[in-house]
């Protein structure tokens, strides 16, 4: 990851798109190959000849779709309905969100290899598209952070709450996320306004990325490419975990962490070299994504 | 109407269409102009205005649509889901029933417009969209009857099924109905399965084109262009209604009737003159419609 | 009935009212006494001790409601939600339109004693309150009309439309009800923009008081107090029903009806005297009620 | 039909059972051969194969259900959920219904066997058990009326006023039907409380069986075995109609009807003999319905 | 906090209110003055011009409402509603119980105060009212926590249970909490029976005031106003946190902490003063309240 | 726990049972005694005694019910329908599973029991069988482990995804748990493909039984009976708790644990004797079930 990192917290300010959204009126993925997208369709078609009764709800999540968008659209659309915006607006602003930047549909196919490959009991793509928590949470913060950006923050934030309640995932809408993350069960992970996850990060269940006191600015964490973060970590302040280190379950970390290391404890501390190189397998995979000007690719 | 007008009773059995339908990619209804969608639009952003109570409502049904197909679409699923097929899975068919043949999004304009025209009660095109269960069954059944067409039997029967639910309005998905349909209050009317209306025909309440015995083959009533039919009104077997006469509330027709002429009475007799020539006011707003091959201008 | 009846269509247009609606604060009838909401009380606490089951029901509808405005506008909002209102708004428009107008008050319990009055099937307030759509319907139109009368138009033609789907009865919001109405079985009934009931008239299923032609203004029938009029019968253009008179059912009716008669037949012709003098049982029960200013009891 | 047929209205005063439901246990048919049902789970597994998207509407009403009783109670449940009983409270009304007298079991395959039998436009069983609302109304009626035998009448008004309200039919949970009964399209059908309607009758949509006066005692039609009644006909008042005769659409009756004679008009008169002999085709296949004490075929 | 806390965990079995709850007819909260209801109207206008899609959820929520009570309600109940209470019924509840005591009606407004004070992401009322399950789940916990004063302990377990699913949140109905309390993210919260927990906390997500053992009797946490719990904290038995103390993230806390310290580690330890004074800028906002009896701000 | 514990992960691979569920047609339990459910039914009978609105869930759950098996099942429907599986479909699949397998039954039973014994906040069944997460999440869990177990592994995991989303316990299907488990609050508990969790076991929230790496196999915690599990303790590994061992809140755990000894810290280290010897209470309750060849009692 050669290129500058931006780290500004303030996105949104200088929007100039009015607060409305109209549906998409052409919900392809105009991609020139989808490798992801055709497996998806065998593995729903293989799904419902081993149970019929799924038919319904594969037909309407994976074969009745035009594209992998408009399928994460529809899935989650479903789950977070209600509590102020119908299935349709949510359906209507998760497409828009996910057509409208290339990047976005990227980091979703991104995120379901990334989940193929680490997560030993997930053998498909449907796996994650139809039932990891953690995938469908991350993919509507995606939808919150194209909202935030535009400058649309309550909305943004009526997202977020959404996710909150339907995953028990609480990530600022303002927090950005590169491309591959597997957020592993996803329970009550929370990540603050300023945190910045880089590319192909593994994140466990109960991890907090927070903040230190009441002021604003930057005040969450930074993590690098390359990291794992144990269950129940919690990680403090602005503080950097560097490329390719690890973070032991129920650690508290409150200082930088250098890359390539295992930290450990309350407080954390060094214990070795992180076991493995960086689990870059999703660069190999990324290749075969066709938008030139991946946001997260060059440096989230 | 000079063109021979096809009443087979067997559509659909030559299909070669999968029994299975993806969502349409592209919501665009591809006209060079469309003064009914354009004023639509205008009509709701006053609605809004006057009464914020409607913004959900309105932004989900017109403002946030692309075009008015993906509109009749959402207004239609949203009342029409359980019981078998979800909003999401109604929504995708209509869309598709819609958006695949030109004659049909002809066919909804050209109601919206007969409906403006006709009704006193309604000045604009918003009132018809929103509120009035005649047009929202009859354009349930235009998709219905393309389904049929496409030899989807049973989820057109379905279909039928949740519009007689909904709105209890009975028509069998096989009957075929021309451009400029008014069903006026629309309870409990009820048309077989080889009724045939043409266009710019104004329907009140609780009549029925019904057959007579078990045989099959065509049994049930032709309705001709510019018909008025009175609520109440039984027209019963394989009888033809002239063109531009009216048939009194109430009455039973068991025989043909001649164009031009009123009837009523149990059973009805001709009283004399129709009082006006027919209704024709849609042929000059079809004018604006812009596919060359409307199906139902040229005889249904 | 000597009061001159009031037959201007156009109310509303005079509106100050902004259209906002904020739930009412206050939500006592403040009657000194109401033996029908007494009497709903001990008919809801013995029903739930014959049938446990019905506790929820018994409980949100009358037990734990502060009055009957309140008991009227929860079973109807409970009915009448989805498709553009929700629940709670709809609770809020029914509860203000009840508690706003003492004259709504009274005429709720006009209504529920007139039925209990005249329906052998049913010998409680509490059957008309939980299980007849007519009662339902007719209640919810009252609140379309008091919207109607405060110029909000739209938001009346979305009531009436929710209360057609719900209930298949069509009351045009513009059109006036007296007191003492029982819609009984309901099913089919239509009633147009400027159609007027007096008080104590019942009314069975598939009535229409319809209009005839394009034209606006005065085109819907008068129907004046006392009169009975059969199943299907059909009612149409500017006519005027006399008092205490009988429609047979399936007559259709083209022309004034004098009082205390009986008409039958296709067009329908005299017939005989009423066979009984008008049913003034209402006018007893009436006068228990509070409001001195009753609208509906001197004239609509 | 040589028995005598009992015509008392006062049912379920009598009633020992106490006023609470538990859930059958056993949901078996205990038939020695059930060839309705054996059909139908022919019937849905073509129909899933046919549309996909039907498999879970397919699967919870029929190929997962042990018994044709137990199918119709989950198609029926699911329709008439709210507004005072859930879902499940349903189920297990019907199901009890159902399953405690097998003449009610009976009943549902020999209506089943009348429609595919006399409707040109079903050929399946599946058809009317999915998609036919007089089925569905008749088949929750029946439900009631177990109900109101066992003296449990707020629960059955309750069972039909949900009935009036999903499919717009209103029949008096006292009313007593036959076996091998047709409700066509049903839309407004009203039958009162001391009506009788015996085995295979055919009734067209807006057909009232009604009363006259505030009375109480026997004062709705016997329909005796045979008898189609057409569109929108009234029959009013305890008037018998004769076994095999027919009923005009339209047709106003006041007077008892002969055997085996075709009446029209308003009010109605004899026209002529009934153009076939009874449409006696039921008899054949109840002969392989089991139960030897089956009470309709006895006599109602 | 001179005043002696009463630590009793025997609240309810004296009750002599009958278990039933009539809905409040006055929905008012009769205050001279509410600045915190006044700022949430304009906030709640403001943010519909800024986003009309979420003109339904502000009028439901904040416009259309009376009072600030019954706003909390309306929120909480669409949220809470179904397994075992309607949203109606459950609406009920939440009114009775804030606007029974002002005390509650003090604390609502309080923790709204407090949570705009301190946590930098909220700058509106708004946010937490619309947004905050934590807000949200306190706020049903002090509904709780009401009835299970009168004795209605089933009834106060089945809100705690419907608390824990909707929001991950498991408060016992009888623990305690003052006024000014800040649950930030909230997710795994959880409170036992005898926790105390006074003005001006703030605790950040998966805190825990757990007891140890199966006895009976106060075995659970008490902590001081002005405390500070970091993310992850295990606070565990009778012990007793002292005022304006704070407790490292992840910590486990097994004894006693004094007043104004900080505490880290498993097991915690004292590394040195509270960094600050205790965040007590609750008090000087809540000398707006106007109850003059106000328990909390008494000493819980 | 005499006998051998098999800890083969590899179930349903062998499964000759084809992929559709016919709802079972018996629902009792044909249990010689059911001490268990018939305190449940006086329980539930008391409970609405003192709270009428909760009739209509306890008449679902308990009261209407034909055996513990159905109340279950009917509870965690309720729950969980939505996303992929109806009410109806999830009954079914969650009455076979419990029915069909004794030793399920046994194991709610057992479950029970140990909750009412433990938990000092529960003084009946009825408490956890309606308001426990932890028991509907486990019990749940209990089908979609039946599921696995007969090879349908898509069926299983989907209804782990709905557990989580809607109890936030992610517990993978193919963990196997033996009799008389609490897991007390329950939010955020994780279990792994190959955890295994012996009879009469404690556990509270955000425990992680976890694993470590991306290889497949035997990878997780293996809890051996009589434990009791804090609070947010994280065992990661192929690791062993020996029996009657007690882990501390706050716990990580990467190395076997003797029996009956104390762990605590970050790593854990045993710091003392179990200060109990462990809960066996389950033996003596169990003893009353009647199934012999109860599979968890006999090494799971």
């Amino acid at each position: 990851m050669n290129t500058p990192f931006p780290t500004s917290s303030s996105p949104g300010g200088e929007s100039s798109v009015p607060h409305t959204t109209r549906r998409p009126a052409d919900l392809s993925a105009h991609r020139n190959a989808d490798p992801v997208w055709d497996a998806l369709q065998e593995e729903a078609a293989r799904a419902i000849q081993a149970e019929p009764i799924l038919a319904a709800a594969m037909d309407e999540t994976v074969l009745g779709q035009p594209s992998l968008e408009a399928a994460v659209a529809a899935r989650i659309a479903g789950k977070l309905e209600g509590h102020g915006l119908t299935g349709a607006q949510l359906l209507r602003l998760l497409e828009t969100a996910y057509l409208s930047d290339p990047a976005v549909g990227d980091a979703l196919r991104c995120d379901l290899i990334a989940i193929k490959d680490r997560d030993p009991a997930a053998d498909t793509y449907l796996d994650p598209l139809m039932f990891y928590k953690g995938f469908h949470a991350l993919s509507a913060h995606r939808a919150a952070h194209f909202l935030w950006k535009q400058g649309r923050h309550t909305l943004a934030r009526l997202l977020q709450s959404m996710i909150s309640e339907a995953f028990a995932v609480d990530i600022h809408p303002a927090a950005r996320f590169g491309c591959g993350i597997l957020l592993d069960h996803a329970t009550s992970f929370v990540a603050g306004e300023t945190a910045i996850v880089e590319d192909n990060v593994s994140i466990l269940h109960e991890v907090t990325l927070g903040g230190t006191g009441k002021e604003h600015g930057n005040r969450h964490p930074i993590v690098r490419s390359g990291v794992l973060i144990g269950a129940g970590a919690k990680i403090l302040g602005r503080v950097e975990i560097g490329q390719g280190s690890r973070i032991g379950a129920g650690s508290v970390v409150l200082a930088d962490v250098p890359e390539h290391v295992t930290v450990v404890g309350v407080p954390a501390e060094v214990v070795g070299r992180a076991s493995s190189s960086e689990p870059s397998e999703c660069m190999d995979h990324c290749s075969m994504m066709q938008s030139s000007d991946f946001e997260w690719g060059t440096g989230i």
